[in-house]
């Protein structure tokens, strides 16, 4: 049967040598069906894997069909938000416990693979935000996130001081430790520590989740997807944006962060039969 | 100047005729300016105002072109309940301190209405829930709610059993002291006090929060406006459900609460410079 | 080795029988050193358990050095407000997963009695609180709680209007679904749930928690266990009290209950090395 | 008539200038009652006061009977724990809206020092906490706190790693942004917008609130103000640990940090009829 992805690219943890037999057996696998496979490149450098093709994360997006990561949310993260700009999908497969967004767990790859191959797969599309840093009213920095932009304080401030804006209209002023704008994937996240609402992929939705504010009654609040969020530092003694945890600016009092929606999304495959609420029962222990 | 609609009706909180006066003040106005003038038929009872035209709240949707509502947000829930299959925008006025709903402050109300009169109105889009309670496979009662469907166990009962599914899938089992099903709009009313996420009125969402749940992971979580959820009453010494905290209908073992949203939305009018975040700000005291 | 423990009594869960096999191996193992044995009398009727001497709750107290409670946390509190007048310990023994009161495991029963008729063991006292309801100026009924007190609403009505005063001084108005004084023991059941801390067993304090405030800065507050707690019920249109969610009494408004710790405690056995962290860390899954 | 102090130190908010008018208003009324004065050292300087005898801050406690801060919280904050080791009462004189520890409006500054200087008066005494940092089994740092002992990541980590021991038993290992140790004092500050409990002033206990923890179960808890918290330092990029949010010290993995209950506690004066509850319901506008 014909592959319904003719180049796979494989993609491992970052740094991280563990997943070597995992995509050795995956590449070993796709070979066999005559699928075109890429390795990324410090993937295979890390893993030490030779013979394949290897190509730069940025440039998986324009030459294979289909990515599989092999790691934890937090690769995910990292390979999202390098390919937001292509159409390639994506596929997540875990070691261990699985994740929010790698939901294949290793011992069922190779059944989960040869599904998506054969063009089993359920589509699903994820938003991104797009955060730009504003200063003297110039773009000094931008970068997306798939889970999270936070705006928060430093270590050795007590509070930080901000004025939020959506749509152009004032919101409020807010004095916290930081603020949390989530996508839906990144309500189970972060924002979810910081007693903010999960909210169905589906919805057309940001979540704005205050990090331990001064003030009781600053609750979460989710809003259109569609919105454009200002946020103003008013007073920080230090403070800084972060994508997803895992990029960071310094912010100086005076500069505004503006975040939307990435105009593209991402999109993810999964195997037949997965939904979301499994997912959240799994990994949130209900019941 | 000719008035944008031709035909008013006024409706007084139920059974309270504190009313009395802004409805004859408003229905004096209103006859200056030859606008046609009905009077709801209980506020005219209660309020003691003679020489104008009585209708039933359940007729005005199909004879008047706008309702103006006096009292306060309880008012508005039962008449957006009652006027849900009609197309009839709804204005909302409040004596003392402003609400969610009735947002136009009686000092102001002339000069308000004297706006939207003259076609000077934001419209607004509200979505309702549909409840049916389905015992031995039959629908047994229905009813509509503007702000939330609230399963929840009686006063004697220490807590209730529900089994949640959305679209036909499973979600969780939980034990609790109840479940919200809240609109955007009903998410500024109970659903806060129990702890769940603001919802933007423009959301096409509703929110499920768990009331006082065993499982403390046991989150709320918002769903897109177009699902269906059913909660299943697994065990409950006594249980009912609620809509708007204002009808109520009582629950055994094995029964179905349905909830999806309603076919209609009602419509709101504001005066021109109305924004949702003002209405936050001020009512929630931030900052 | 001469028992610690002179008689002891046995103690089933309520109109259960599935705690018969246990009753009957204690049993057989306290005969055979020598230990006096009573069977509570429902114990006994529900279990058809015959040839031991039978006594009733409210006569263990008198008549036996140490009572075994085999059951749940939910018998444990029965028992210990059954028992708060006498100075007897009392030892929980639970079936599948142990309770917070019940913490000794089935599977380790005989070993940790054992233990405990030896002399090995930990004692801990808990406070209790005392009730009363107050009508006309008259208590009109009065009981006792291991876990918590709770004034809530009945089902059908919305909230619930209270005022608190404690030692004679005005604390709040509030409007919510009820409020819950907590012991700390009654720290890790409902008022978990409604968001109120965990108090240390070994804190002179009670936790007043209200359950879905309307007022989002209404938190919950941790007081001297001597303190003296008034509830007032202003308004409501159904409400009860509850004592560790197991006895009832309605309220009406006009009603006071008034909140104390009772003037005894209850003493708990637990086997040597028992550390009440380890059990929170287990019952609460943290990590 | 004869003050109960014969002699009493001013001390103003730290580089302010604003209450230089205070100041002098204060001194004028003691001298004229014979009182004997001392300002601040800082505070003259800033203040530009001059005439008055002088002294630092640490001296304070040792010669003056009574000190009398006029600033915010904050102020109070930092004088407590310059002045923990003696037995010097503190009042608080507060600008604009009263503080939780500066309870006396400058408004009625005259009459409540009348009132204090008279010999009317409550008398409260709070608790502070010592924390010190241990790094190779070596104490490296050690301070006081009146409010909270704050261990947190630093802005660039995402989350720290702490393993938590109470009086040698090991209690849980959590990943937070940290972990907030506080008096009944800072229950109501820092701990409060965590999601803390508020603990009345005269209970002898200390409250473990973690910041945003991973763990949903992971809830704050109260415990015996006699108890020996550890905290280890188990995993962290950058982390700090912060006293009454004004003194920090950076931390390394592998550090612990011991907190405990200091020896002293600092005696605050109020005027009479102060109540606690009274306090709390105005600055937390409950009803």
């Amino acid at each position: 049967m014909k592959s319904a992805f003719q180049t796979v690219a494989l993609i491992g943890k970052y740094m991280n040598p563990e997943t070597r037999e995992q995509i050795l057996t995956l590449a070993g696998f796709l070979a066999e069906r005559q699928v075109g496979i890429f390795i990324e490149e410090k993937t295979a450098e890390h893993s030490d894997i030779k013979g394949y093709t290897t190509l730069k994360l940025s440039a998986i997006g324009a030459y294979a069909d289909l990515a599989i990561v092999l790691g934890g949310d937090g690769t995910m993260l990292t390979v999202a938000r390098a390919l937001v700009d292509y159409q390639i999908p994506l596929v997540g497969v875990n070691r261990g416990r699985f994740g929010f967004l790698t939901d294949i767990n290793s011992d069922h790859m190779l059944e989960s693979v040869t599904q998506i191959l054969g063009g089993e797969f359920q589509t699903e599309q994820r938003i991104l935000l797009e955060a730009s840093i504003v200063r003297d009213g110039k773009v000094i920095s931008q970068g997306y996130a798939l889970n999270d932009v936070v705006v928060n304080k430093n270590g050795l401030a007590r509070l930080i001081e901000l004025e939020i804006h959506i749509d152009k209209a004032f919101v409020q002023k807010q004095r916290s430790d930081g603020l949390i704008v989530a996508t839906p994937t990144g309500t189970t996240a972060y924002s979810l520590s910081a007693g903010g609402p999960i909210l169905h992929p589906t919805l057309d939705a940001i979540a704005l989740v205050p990090i331990c504010p001064h003030t009781l009654s600053n609750r979460p609040i989710a809003i259109n997807s569609a919105s454009q969020v200002e946020i103003h530092i008013v007073h920080a003694e230090e403070a800084s944006v972060h994508l997803d945890g895992q990029m960071q600016m310094a912010l100086q009092p005076g500069d505004r962060v503006h975040v939307q929606r990435a105009k593209n999304t991402i999109t993810l495959l999964h195997p037949p039969g997965h939904n979301h609420y499994d997912v959240l029962r799994e990994k949130l222990h209900w019941g």
